[in-house]
């Protein structure tokens, strides 16, 4: 096989999490491990600084082992991000912006593009392979998923998803003890992320398969959600205990298709036409409220779900580290056009371990991967066995950011 | 001196903290050491619990190292809790309330009371103390104080505030970086606990005296918070960076004495009186939305803020234990009717250190500590470096529970 010699650019799109710098500092790795790539740029806030030619050079920034363990204990996107989305061929824009990119690609000789990002990023991968290969420019292209949702096809799960997750069953702990101290009726309603897909929100009970408390309702929006049923669900739980505890996702909708929370937003709209959820556990903390009439809070999780780097989870940091670094070896070997993903290996029945791969992404971009119906008890209002075994080991180890003075330091350019 | 011998009870009452635990620990730890105490009863649910004679024998819980230290790290009130406040003199429930406890006291021998709370828990010591002085029951009777608000007089600061300004400022510290990735204007509110005192927001700042980022904005409820002024300064901080952080108190009111959050909650009290407060970040999202028109999005740090225990701060956690021991000796050596303190010891300047001591509980219950005016700038919208220098120490070093398969091993009876 003959190399392709060049220089390598990366960049971070989409919303942060706590794993897409241990992505980076993977695919930096890689790449100076790559004896075909030569200087490794990172561009600023995605494709949309590289088009400002707002770009660093990051050879100068890893000279040592030290910077690559900071920067995978750093939450957020240590290069910034954006939510671009590129023009389709018939947008006036279109030529424009992929002769600039190319261009841009040869002024700096560039024959190698990782874009670390979710679903939508994928759709720049997707649409940058295709133009570049129409117009004759070579070059490798690889995506590398992070999603905290574990909403994409393809892979065994999503970088990011494990440290969400271990956020989020962790602090399911210790609010389970919290709300557990009183002896008056109360519930509390926990709304957790993931849009459309309940990957975090059935997290949130893997206390339940160590033998620990776990929530004791848990809705998921692949189930459209009832109202009368939930209120029957709250009662009966009430019967049993005085301190009731319910995990939602944020993205639960009614039969009608009419979002939960829905009610107490506006109709937002993101960039790629994503409706902006928030407000379903305050919408059914006032739903409880007026119809059961005991004391009720809601808890939105919001926030350190997606940059808690101070509990991040081992295997995930690991992982998002290890198939960024594969990234670019499948790179240097002629892998284009593709998504990294990583897969369980199943044949070790004893202890989970994983592999990495690659995908054509076609077969991923702009599909959304649900919690499969087995994995949803029968009244729709809990989690399987066999959903939590599936993501227990990804919240395994935890990974802790260095502390001075008490506080987290975390890597900078 | 004569030794008053006897069996001890301890129990815990208010709102859980990371480290209310650590001086249960440290009460049972000191009492067990006790020449002059014999068994140490657990009241389940306070004094609540105590009238229905729900108490254990806690001597067999604690016969090695390894409980004292899970406990230590356990968050919540392992007695459970409660928030019953107990009759005044004028109450026809008084007599028998009080005739009921005595003859409790009497039944199992309890010489020694010991009551972990906050500033509505050391009213059950007072009056504890009145009746049995009056009635010529020989007993000794310490409040240990826990809040995370800091709020309480006549301590340096209290047991528990040190865990909660720890994970405010980590999680302050890890959203400072996600809300940074973007280049779009934006404005990010963080609601913050406290009730009246602005403590707990303060500290949210505290990466500032590192060089590390900070709130661009920060009002606490000692001050008349001036919409008007508020816009101004979001203005003001859009003009130099495009992603605003504000850190706002829940306890937030305007000159007027409304609270900014009444709003969008309900009038809605405890059964102390206080007015239940929630919905301060959301009432200022909405008004710099309509104002500003920016993108804006509000943050609830909500219970994590007192039961993060994988996050404690290592400091707050020994004092706490620290201080509950101190306790069970001061009361061996006659110490009653006083609520234990932290004093810090300002004699050794190069370091931080602290002794405990108490205090005669009429000077201390029913009070509030503020921020002091000092301690706030000239505008209202951040806090001095003095304040900061006073917080730091109390976030040093961290207490991680111990973990199993990924999730945290808590202590339970």
């Amino acid at each position: 096989m003959t190399l392709l010699r060049g220089n390598a650019v990366v960049g971070q799109s989409g919303g942060p999490t706590t794993a897409i710098n241990a992505t980076l500092a993977g695919v930096i790795s890689g790449a100076l491990k790559c004896e075909a790539i030569d200087k490794i740029y990172g561009m600023k806030n995605g494709v949309d600084g590289f088009l400002r030619e707002d770009i660093i050079c990051l050879n100068d920034y890893f000279t040592d082992g030290a910077a690559f363990e900071s920067l995978k204990r750093t939450p957020a996107a240590a290069l910034g991000s954006c939510r671009r989305k590129l023009p389709v061929e018939s947008d006036p824009k279109y030529s424009e912006t992929f002769e600039k990119l190319v261009a841009l690609f040869e002024k700096y000789g560039i024959r190698y593009f990782f874009y670390i990002g979710g679903n939508d990023s994928m759709d720049t991968v997707a649409k940058l392979s295709k133009y570049t290969q129409e117009v004759g420019y070579e070059m490798r292209i690889v995506g590398v998923p992070k999603t905290i949702d574990n909403d994409l096809l393809g892979t065994d799960h999503t970088p990011g998803f494990g440290s969400a997750a271990k956020y989020i069953s962790v602090t399911m702990q210790e609010m389970l003890r919290d709300t557990a101290v009183y002896t008056v009726p109360a519930v509390t309603v926990v709304e957790i992320m993931g849009r459309d897909a309940g990957w975090l929100t059935a997290s949130s009970a893997l206390g339940r398969v160590l033998g620990m408390p776990a929530p004791d309702l848990i809705y998921l929006p692949e189930r459209a959600f009832d109202m009368d049923n939930f209120f029957a669900d709250v009662r009966e739980a009430l019967k049993n205990k005085p301190n009731v505890v319910v995990a939602v996702s944020e993205g639960l909708q009614f039969a009608d298709g009419r979002y939960v929370g829905e009610g107490t937003q506006g109709g937002a709209v993101d960039a790629f036409g994503h409706k902006y959820l928030a407000g379903t556990g305050k919408a059914l903390e006032l739903a409880v409220k007026a119809e059961i009439g005991c004391k009720v809070r809601s808890v939105e999780l919001n926030l350190p779900q997606r940059c808690a780097a101070h509990i991040a989870s081992l295997c995930d940091i690991e992982e998002s580290f290890g198939v960024g670094e594969a990234a670019a070896f499948a790179a240097e070997q002629g892998v284009s056009r593709e998504m990294m993903v990583i897969l369980r290996d199943c044949e070790k029945n004893e202890s989970y371990s994983s592999v990495y791969g690659h995908m054509d992404i076609d077969l991923i971009a702009n599909k959304t991967k649900y919690v499969p119906k087995h994995y949803i008890n029968e009244r729709g209002n809990n989690v399987t066995d066999e959903c939590l075994s599936y993501i227990l080991p990804l919240i395994e180890g935890e990974c802790y950011p260095e502390y001075k003075n008490g506080l987290p330091v975390f890597f900078a350019f």
